[in-house]
């Protein structure tokens, strides 16, 4: 096994090459929600695999109920073994016209902070995150012929949808994914200088509903006032979804909720993550939700509901006088602690099912659902990787909570019995999910060179 | 002057001709509201103008601030001179999936009840019924060498597009435009077998709101429960505008509405319109406005508030768990009696900034409003017109009041100091501005004998 020095100097000798194939995997528009871009899915995943053979995986790309997975394995009997998970999947890219450079032609940019930056969909969420391990194993095998521990690679393509089809395959595959611990890059730092990893995670729960009234599109002149508007029924369900504390008002909804202890809030009030702080960024000042709680709270420990689209009626330019036949929404929940997703969906319904006129109807979607997930914090390999993590970056790593949702980690647990080191170098401001989404130069190097220094941390376990 | 069974007997014989003449004209997509179609627009206008003029009219084609007009004079000195007005633009034709055929392929089908029908987008709303007078003329001319009276024809491109342009045209070229009476065909009969005059048409107020929150999209894992959503923001906007009993909550809206004496109740009754004969027919049963008012008054002489549209942050296939920066909606008022729109718009903005949160934002479009407007019950052309109604329906004309606008009449008026009769051969189920629009074969060969008939009897001014 080389020197750790001789690694990491080979991660820095060898960036450019890096940026050369994370950008080839950047321009494969591997869109998971629409299926006008499964091809594409699948060329990332073909690409992936390649890749990964190349540096002496034994690899396959295998079908799953949506899109294929890559999973990859290098065995070193007698060390410990990790699962690493990512997706190669990434978020649709509408609105178009706020990109200030086409998505899927990456290249490096200034940052406007004096650093630079990777700019493209998914150089952040998640295929630059995910290279920072695949090039952390390339160093190492670069310079040691082998890496210090075993690892299977798992890398999905419907993480955006859900995961579909994902926690079926993982559990008809997991004699293929037997490992010690997991570890997953799709999570952020606490700031540019401090690193950290992700304890805990909410849980998500999505649906669509489709509201419909006339069987026809109307003329608001002969109907108006006396047929039922589709669109005013969706927009008082979403009204009513929130009461004038920022409450959810679903009943039922706060059930496995809990408070957390007068010490962790007084510890959260301590990171200074004011209104102005998390909002600031944004261009916003205020908190939308529950009064009265921490903005931390908000956004990692308390659950929250967004209507995340809604469609209905003339929405070209100009004018149209119609009453619409149909309105739709997308509507999601992020869940903590014990709240159970299908609880939600039956109450959810419930609920908007008392809001639809008796001469209207409604048609639901329940997406996947997933529970919250949180880490035992004297779990060996913790320690390890917070140990690399600092000794890397300068300053201690730091364990927190995250707002957003990985489902299959709940499933690693569920199905493999493993709990999962979310660690990841990406920002706040990756405007990942938005246009002109990036990942900084600095987070994807010292990203790198991060799970380097955490592969070997692991290897001694 | 020919004997007006002649020229009956002339439009009997010369129907197929007449379709296939209507049939050019629906074949060009003229949607006003869509600025790719403007050329198509004008390219209607041209179309007609060449008609015009090869039936010996002085006809040009005249620049607006949007689509052009076609204008189209045979004066006859001595004899009254009337100013037929119609519109060859037509409606978007989305959803387009809904549509059965392709809207632009006109073509005759069986209507399924014994009789046939012309199915194309135009061919009742307005194109349909614009030929229906052009055809009568086309009849006398034929036979008589000449129009019983003075016609001017004045038809524009803009009239789904709220007139835009066309007041400022009409009084600028008011001198252009002198007549003793404004006919219009652009309304519905009572039902199939009853020919209607309609002496009061509803106003509208047509109004675009766009909330804008955070200043990019947002991840619902990362902001949900502390960012504010603008779909939640429009949404309960939305809620707001009506109370629990369908009255429209917007201070000031119901100033200027009259209520209707007990008498017209009376005779209102008598039409027996239930909310089954109304709301059956498009797969309704409940009337949704203002609790305890006749179908009828809801849909003729009580104002309505409707969201013509609703658009705002994903709505693709599939999830995104995205907060949006912006929701938009179109809503707009129809309106009655004395309402004000330049009042509802100054109303209706402070309704919709009260309820806009600190640090979001609102952007407001305006559209063209208009009064509503009702006839003289005693001018002597209306009677001259139902007259020559009963005459080819073999039924008496009945007076209605309409839900719908057409904002023109009521600048007609104004500028020109005339009164319009509202005359038109649409049913209500013409599915205007919905898919599979169509003109029974009935409402256009009977509504050109109407018209044909109506000429004549007006030339006895």
């Amino acid at each position: 096994m080389a020197a750790l020095d001789a690694i990491l100097n080979d991660i820095d000798a060898d960036l450019e090459n890096a940026l050369e194939r994370l950008f080839a995997f950047l321009r494969i528009p591997s869109i998971s929600t629409d299926p006008a871009y499964a091809g594409h899915c699948r060329e990332a995943a073909a690409w992936l695999a390649n890749d990964l053979t190349a540096l002496g995986f034994e690899t396959s790309v295998e079908e799953t109920s949506l899109h294929p997975v890559v999973l990859a394995h290098k065995p070193k009997p007698g060390a410990p073994h990790v699962l690493f998970y990512g997706h190669y999947d990434v978020q649709p890219v509408d609105p178009l016209d706020l990109w200030t450079t086409p998505p899927f032609e990456p290249h490096i940019a200034d940052d406007g902070q004096g650093g630079k930056k990777i700019v493209g969909r998914g150089s952040s969420d998640d295929k630059g995150q995910v290279m920072t391990f695949v090039e952390a194993c390339r160093a190492h095998i670069a310079m040691s012929g082998e890496l210090p521990c075993g690892v299977t690679i798992l890398v999905e393509g419907a993480e955006e949808s859900g995961s579909q089809g994902l926690p079926e395959w993982v559990a008809a595959n997991r004699d293929k994914l037997g490992c010690d611990v997991v570890l997953v890059c799709d999570t952020t730092m606490w700031d540019r200088a401090t690193p950290a990893i992700t304890s805990s995670l909410r849980g998500l729960a999505y649906f669509e509903v489709k509201v419909t009234c006339a069987d026809r599109d109307l003329h608001s002149g002969f109907f108006g006032g006396a047929a039922r508007n589709p669109i005013h029924v969706l927009a008082k369900i979403i009204a009513d979804l929130h009461d004038a504390d920022g409450r959810v008002t679903i009943p039922g909804f706060y059930e496995g909720v809990h408070e957390r202890p007068p010490e962790v809030l007084e510890q959260w009030r301590g990171l200074g993550l004011t209104p102005e702080k998390l909002l600031g960024p944004i261009g916003l000042k205020e908190p939308a939700g529950e009064r009265g709680r921490l903005p931390i709270e908000l956004v990692q420990s308390r659950p929250s509901c967004d209507a995340n689209g809604i469609i209905g009626g003339y929405t070209g330019e100009g004018t149209k006088t119609v009453i619409a036949s149909t309105a739709s929404a997308k509507i999601s929940f992020r869940l903590v602690d014990d709240q159970d997703p299908q609880a939600l969906a039956r109450n959810f319904e419930a609920f908007v099912r008392e809001r639809i006129p008796a001469d209207c109807s409604v048609d639901f979607i329940t997406y996947k659902g997933s529970r919250a997930i949180s880490l035992p914090f004297d779990m060996p390999q913790l320690g390890a990787a917070k140990a690399a993590l600092a000794e890397e970056w300068g300053v201690p790593a730091v364990t927190v909570g995250a707002g957003g949702s990985i489902p299959i980690v709940g499933d690693f647990k569920r199905i493999l019995g493993r709990d999962t080191l979310l660690i990841g170098f990406g920002l706040d401001d990756d405007r990942i999910h938005s246009p002109n989404e990036k990942y900084d130069l600095t987070s994807f190097h010292k990203g790198t060179r991060s799970w380097a220094r955490i592969l070997t941390a692991l290897s001694r376990g």
